[in-house]
């Protein structure tokens, strides 16, 4: 069994703390967040502390709040070479406290309090600072997950600029179809399920061979009208810079 | 029961067969293409032709060809005042021979030869020039899909554009994440879950209130360290303008 201690109340902490306490090999032996109101319905369930002094030993520490307050949160843990993770995609494990074994424990998907997520499916990236401190993480990992990966620092670097992408900026082009839609009159909700196959065709084909369309084509007769149509200049300078991407991608 | 002559073998063509033949309340009596060995699989289950000479009457001719050639495929049916739709997002319904009773019989998905599409959820968006045909298009469309829309031209316009943002860009913005994780030796695998879970979210959730991320928190440093992480410039490029446009829907 190991032992975990959470720190953080916000989206990842709250789903690695139900998935933790859904499996046998994990127990989570205390869950500290600053204000300790946030986390009472769970008061029954673990112990709920909200002063770093009464922080007791465990296996590992999960520090799981915002990327500003990591390294902050890190000085003030009372104690010393015992192994600390945070679970941010883009901080530096040196930003923890020299004072700890340090890793990096990265679940790679977006969390938000209403939606529930299978953490089975989920990646979790791992970094370690000494490598004899892997087997545990990977052994804390595998209890959650059946999609483990041991990466370095610049993979994961990659990973989260790609996750913003994938997730931030594709998120954003549905919101400028939904403008675009909603100013004809037409519905957003035609295009969902399109926009379910779009991601569903890129798990087993690469999204090189998985592209279509008039930027492929080179239908300047579609581009034309399009561009015609787009209403707002800051969709259409969208629509023209990945036009573009398209086109040089597949040597247009 | 409504009779169909479908034109055209390519992906669209195709599933729409597919769609017709599992369905009771449609008969595809014919089935023509250019070249005839394209269907020759399918010969045994439906009269395939290559001439237009040899068309039989049939409730509704559906042109399922690419963009370019419905019109003067419409100009050569030898025949007039009979129901003739094509299935194109962006042509417009003038571009079929006016010596027809005209229609479009959009579905609003992206098909691919290998791929099996449920066409149940497959949105069919119809348009008609002269109302009295609505009901028999409804009822062929509800055929095989239980998402049926009547539309305008304006509302396909901004539907079809709509399409090009949600799946050719989205899926553009897949490959740059899938040449940034490759670049530095990570696996773009462990994006796709998140791929999955982002295209899930906005099922329920509008684009909005889905956003998340360092541009949405104006989070200046992630957002800095991204910029100088990517190595081409037309990623960058793209970076740039995705970010100020999340920043100014949501205000920041």
């Amino acid at each position: 069994m190991i032992t975990v201690v959470l720190i953080g109340a916000g989206n990842v902490a709250t789903h690695l703390y139900k998935a933790f306490s859904a499996s046998e090999k994990v127990s989570v032996t205390q869950w500290f967040n600053r204000h300790r109101e946030t986390l009472e319905s769970y008061k029954n369930e673990v112990e709920i502390i909200d002063d770093f002094s009464n922080i007791k030993e465990a296996d590992v520490y999960i520090i799981a709040v915002s990327d500003d307050a990591i390294s902050k949160v890190s000085r003030k843990l009372p104690f010393k070479n015992r192994l600390v993770v945070h679970t941010s995609g883009s901080v530096i494990m040196h930003d923890l406290d020299k004072k700890h074994r340090r890793g990096v424990f990265y679940p790679l998907q977006t969390f938000s309090k209403s939606a529930d997520i299978d953490f089975l499916d989920v990646p979790i990236c791992l970094e370690v600072l000494d490598k004899k401190d892997y087997p545990l993480i990977k052994t804390l990992a595998r209890a959650i997950s059946n999609n483990v990966k041991r990466i370095n620092s610049d993979q994961r670097a990659a990973l989260h600029l790609g996750a913003v992408f994938v997730n931030n900026f594709t998120n954003q082009l549905y919101r400028v179809a939904h403008e675009i839609t909603e100013s004809q009159g037409a519905e957003f909700d035609l295009l969902k399920p399109l926009i379910t196959e779009t991601a569903k065709k890129v798990q087993n084909l690469s999204p090189y061979q998985a592209q279509t369309g008039p930027a492929l084509r080179n239908d300047k007769k579609t581009i034309k009208n399009h561009l015609e149509l787009i209403e707002k200049s800051s969709h259409k300078e969208i629509y023209e810079l990945l036009t573009k991407s398209i086109k040089k991608t597949h040597g247009r």
